[in-house]
């Protein structure tokens, strides 16, 4: 608990700070082939881990490697000890302990012992050694022997046993992002498709008017309108989906530059086969591993469809901000769920919340997006090494549209109310009605209608009458905007 | 000589001398519910294009709207005359005649008759105008009639029937953007494809050295290196078929506001087919319509993937620039062609000016793609108003693209030249071969050889015999770089 | 007409049978390093120009070399000579004829003789010969020789003396640069901010209601809404200004790699006074030469400014094209001048078409600068080679944003019209003047007050009496508007 | 103690773990307008907090407000409450104990009660009143009242007197990224000017080749290439400098729309000045107030300034990357500091990884301009409602920039040590010196040799003997590379 304690106490503190209190609070030597190197005792991580600790102080704690990551670096190491216990390449006493504790980092149970941040080694050296070194000292706990015994179970020998981390990491980056697509983002897309569906039905008789150009233009029913929204994210779902396929391709087995040297044949297509009946997920190992080290164009392409995903949403967020602002000098076409005060002074005024988080995250995944986009361009030769910025950015997107997409669902769309009484006002009002009578008395006589309602600021009723084109029978009779939402 | 002086002229006129020097040469009267308009009378257009060119004075003459979309304002216009005679609604001696000048503008040969620049209406609106106006000037010609005599044809009645800016546009917008993948932007990338994998199966036997994080590391073969980017390609080109067919989805029909009021039942689906049938790509009416005129996520899907292809085209074409680099001072494990004068002093000094050029073009397709993002997620209610700047981006990204692809392949990757000697060379005096011998000697003598070698600026043989490790027989069979290229 | 359809035909011909018509019409022999090649008789270019164009057939006539980069090669290399005469080192009278043909390319009237497009040699090597090649040739006809003589005056020996293209091309792009900002951005931002701060004093006695997260909100003067819009403007001419000073450092002197080697000492410093005197622009000679050929950030820099005018641009664009919504479902606070034709149905349905092109510009700016951030940080050594893309970006932003200020300054800003009566009656019905009664009765009783009149859909003033919290006469004197617009 | 043990805990959990976990340890009741919410007893927030972390579960911890802009809150809360009581509008006693607890939110002792993250209500409402709870709760405290006894502290009435959140959040979020830039950002570039300064100077006699297209060119020192570097550092540090007046104009007095409502006269000019005194920072009031909540040009203003450091840096750590590629395969011309194991196999490998962590940092900040410029361009009517993820993104910037420029700087640049051998070796095996032949013997005979040379793989020299063009003394005294290295 002590130990914990001082954790969250460290994020506040320098790192200069942090050196100091830790040396106080026990420490232990661990050796890498730079020498020795004081670890904290209460921490798995080993020398490596440890001197980019030291090597890369940028950021600060929120910019540590992201968990999928971390819990995909376990799901890895432990396909890889099962393969290499298959293969008779891994003794099984070792093998189990460091499937053991490889199954604990996948659970997230070890991930204080990740302390690295993303702005590292552009292949993630250091977080492939930070994973090799916990999952050692853990499995070493598990065999009884003493931390940073290399001689029990070792880092490189036994974890990273067949891997180079210009495999692995590539490896897990896929690994995570394909899970959070599949457990974050998906869900939260179809959630949010299933309550702008459900709304499109509701409101699928409340006939109201259009706008182009931000200006009054022909009917619609509000139903029509939420459609429109329902299928940009019905599409997206599939766009997202359509780009999974390059992201389920795993490089493993293609050791440093894509050959496979000191791998064994097998190993990358049964890696993949283990990464994929553990998680569900349908990964296969890469057709190409020389492009699969030195390009992530799968990343930028998954990137591509958030991107797309974040133009529909804000598209959608926008429009749903716009008909609910009011309550009396605005649109005033929907009433949104009050979620909080917006101010003490003015009650009817609900902020639209809801919309502003999910357009600064739909912005937000735009801005991550080019920045996916300009280190995925930025491989040269073997190896890309923007790795860790690259997944860092695509999971920040992930996680930012899924948990948006289910608190705008929740908190907003759920909730919305469609004001009858404005959208019916708002729609007798308006001139675009007199479309309905060019069939009826021709174009010149609608257009003197118009312009004299227009000028005169009357109902086109009162002016059609006056100008005495029709009476009022057969005016009730044309005009009904119900039958202006179809093509004939 | 007379003629191009005069063309030149006119290309460095501002627009009130042209319109100066237009009058001189004779103009028309034409008319539209603002009044009438001044019209050169050599052109077809009429008065709401010559006000649009009035009021939207921004960027010159390389900023009108882009040929295929001109193009495809005539395969449209042409489907719709064809189905609104099918349907009845539109005579058939005015519908031929629409029919054959809509085909002409399809076939680019009134071109010259759509002045207006993309920095207009948002709708396009303008555009659709220039369309009709032209077409029915033309078909009134081919009925004999007197230009601007909309009694005989009516840009609005007969050539707009049934549709509305609103749909029209985002409809040719979608056809100039397919035409142009199929047409332009795949035989591109297929050409490109094509000639990295032939010299991935020509350089099949070269070992060369591999380098990751730019520094040397394990070997591999000249072509798997090449067969990574082909592979990059190959992905690009599944990339931009996967974003087709959301694009295939026409919106016409939907008019106004995604309704469909004032077009006939049927009308729709029946252009969609006749534009398939016409062009030979695989259109489909767009299932929602609100969608189809409300967003354009279709193109920003497509430009996601164009995104996608460029990041991997930069990444190929920097790899090439670097390993042509040289003559003497840099990697120089290939020559590229030499197709123009780098340096009248250095011999033997070829720019990789293709890359360069190809290098250029990636860059300026992140940038458009984060143009029409914008643009794309910018939409309100029941339109999208970035309408002519998305499809400007996106037509100008493919066809760079294209072009690119093309250029880069005839101009250099085809002439590319393996400097076998250069290259074993580098791979002979690197130190990593030394990997092969840890399974022999374990892994602290090869490292020790190594640092010797290093630190002496020795090859490892000499280091490993001063050692004492191997014998050279020994050396010559452990280390053998063609078994390092591979997994066991 | 027989010109005009020439013209018009040229510009839909493929190269290719260009190349033919053009052979067709006579060309001449001209000769490089690399042989003879045919050019076009009635064209000034040389060897190396035509070698460009069928290397580089990427892109079309639009994505030529920009006009103001054509003539800033005219103002340096007629300065280049006037310095290289003054420096003893180039005869007088090849000189006065190169000064004289560097003056016509300066003043526009060579333009037709630059084919080349941007997407050619990283450097712009082409461009620069091909001005070397324009202005030899048209030298010699000055003088009476033969074109493509270089015994009489020589593109290389003449033309470029002094010179590379490595720093030509750098100065000829800021030369244009600066350039366009001044004689084109700059006064257009003027414009629109004197017609902005004109509207902002004409609307100042107008209170109207306030709106955040598009929600109402306390009141304001419309003349103060503007204000800001007026100060958004005011900065961004301030940032651009602050942007020039980099971008006024020439490279010119820096020669191949930024030494000067076989440049004369004085020739960097002399240049650029003389192109400062020859433009009236603060050029001058950059400090540090080898920044200046490997690094572009002054246009990174630039582009920002240009990003900034942008998203100022894009959110006074989109108030005024919000606040004249309408003209009944939207809000309705302004009319805006009605350019042309919305629709022939709908009178006073006027389309923010103004607003529209804008903020369409505002997104492309956007879209190159992120094109030109790519572009200026992927320079290599002593040599960025993304330059003909960087400044064709940043001269399209700076003429498209120029443009469209003074198109929509002069058809939309200086014809604005305030809805007054809508303002008012939108003002008084709104719920939050409320906020005014906080002081004289009470929080909770003003609550109450707004409460109810939310619930009732009733004013302020009737559910104010109805609860008995204040006189009629008091609410009169309490509630007022004007009172609440400035701090007390 | 046990509360930072919870706290650390926690961040591991999910939030329904969360929930649970805290209502076991003890909670109170808090009360907003929308009635009582239970908050952890060992929390200072209110009720308006606790809404929001159930409203906006988007991100988890790491998406937390900055804790820059959380001190900011303190700074300003602070200086407001001395204004007001200096105004006499707030009684001394309260205002003191506030002043007391918004001191200790200055100096990061009370983060840990700001759990809000970044993606809630656009204009930082929540963050504000999360402010205002946290120091009315702690004020409380400091009187020895009872927390959430709003009778004795307000967090309304008196934290937050005279003003809004839509004037406090762009006060503090200027005051942090103004501070920021002081005590961050500007350090670190200083530090790094510093030291590539030191290295140009101690590299100031090593000549070696030039490299232009990647190609070999003629020679220059290494120190002219790093002084290169250093003018981009120094322009840097100029364009971030540039950016600040703007950024040091403060909302605050703005109130609700910019007018001031409520806020007493001079209470805008005061708390400028208050914070300014209190930081050292220049700080001013905004001149206007509508600007400064509707618009953050300022802060796209200083995003650009960040974008094009990072492009400049970008540039500096490619070159840096590539100049210490091999130890054999490579440029090889520098030695980078060997930081951490690159591989246990291959002594002499140093990976670049601090120009890589560098690097991914300034992909970073690329896209987090664009996700600013998106947001800073959104902005509708009197309020921009991007704020915290425009301040997200700022700050992030900044940070990343400062840290990994010391990072860069202290691990990196520092210790590189120029290969003179190599370097000289290369200088002298390139073909280009050839150009000092050009004044001896001319260009076609300097050309001849140089071909020969090309083709034969032979020394100029070799070549130029064998072509009989000069003597081997002449050789020695015409080929001076130091005689290359500037303007003669």
């Amino acid at each position: 608990m002590l130990r914990k304690a001082t954790s969250a106490l460290c994020t506040r503190l320098s790192s200069q700070q942090t050196a100091g209190l830790v040396r106080a609070m026990g420490t232990r030597t661990e050796y890498d082939t730079f020498g020795p190197l004081e670890v904290p005792d209460d921490k798995l991580w080993g020398a490596q881990t440890q001197r980019s600790i030291q090597n890369f102080k940028i950021g600060g704690p929120t910019e540590r490697m992201p968990e999928p990551v971390v819990r995909a670096f376990g799901v890895l190491k432990g396909a890889a000890a099962k393969v290499n216990m298959e293969l008779g390449v891994l003794d099984a006493k070792v093998g189990n302990a460091v499937v053991q504790a490889a199954t604990e980092v996948a659970e997230g149970k070890l991930s204080d012992h990740f302390p690295l941040v993303v702005w590292q080694t552009g292949s993630g050296t250091q977080s492939n050694m930070n994973a090799n070194e916990v999952i050692a000292n853990r499995a070493i706990q598990v065999l009884g022997g003493r931390l940073g015994d290399k001689a029990v179970v070792h880092p490189n020998d036994h974890v990273n046993k067949g891997q180079s981390s210009n495999d692995t990491f590539p490896t897990v980056m896929y690994i995570a992002g394909v899970t959070e697509v599949y457990e974050r983002l998906l869900p939260g897309l179809k959630q949010l498709h299933a309550a702008l569906d459900a709304k499109a039905k509701q409101f699928d008789k409340i006939i109201k008017i259009g706008r182009t150009h931000t200006q009054d233009a022909t009917p619609l029913t509000l139903g029509q309108e939420f459609s429109g929204y329902t299928t940009q994210v019905e599409y997206g779902i599939a766009r997202v989906e359509a780009a999974l396929p390059r992201l389920c391709m795993l490089a493993q087995g293609g050791t440093a530059v894509g050959t496979g040297l000191n791998a064994k044949v097998g190993f990358a297509e049964q890696v993949a086969a283990t990464v994929a009946a553990d998680t569900g997920f349908p990964f296969v190992t890469a057709p190409n591993k020389f492009e699969a080290l030195a390009a992530h164009d799968a990343v930028v392409e998954m990137s591509g469809a958030l991107n797309t995903v974040a133009a529909s949403l804000m598209k959608v967020a926008n429009d749903i901000r716009f008909l609910g602002s009011g309550p009396r000098c605005g649109l005033g076409e929907l009433s949104l769920p009050e979620n909080e005060p917006g101010s003490s002074i003015m009650p009817g005024k609900v902020n639209p919340t809801q919309c502003e988080a999910l357009t600064m995250v739909c912005a937000q995944v735009m801005g991550n997006h080019v920045a996916i986009t300009i280190g995925g361009s930025s491989g040269h030769f073997e190896l890309n090494v923007f790795k860790p910025m690259l997944i860092r950015n695509l999971l920040h997107s992930i996680r930012l549209l899924g948990d948006a997409s289910v608190s705008f669902t929740d908190n907003c769309v759920s909730g919305i109310v469609a004001n009858e009484g404005r959208i019916a006002q708002l729609l007798h009002e308006s001139l675009m009605l007199v479309t309905a009578l060019n069939n009826q008395i021709g174009y010149d006589k609608a257009a003197a209608i118009a312009k004299k309602a227009h000028k005169e600021g009357s109902t086109l009723k009162q002016a059609a009458l006056a100008l005495g084109h029709c009476t009022e029978a057969e005016f009730e009779a044309w005009v009904r905007p119900e039958d202006m939402i179809a093509p004939k």
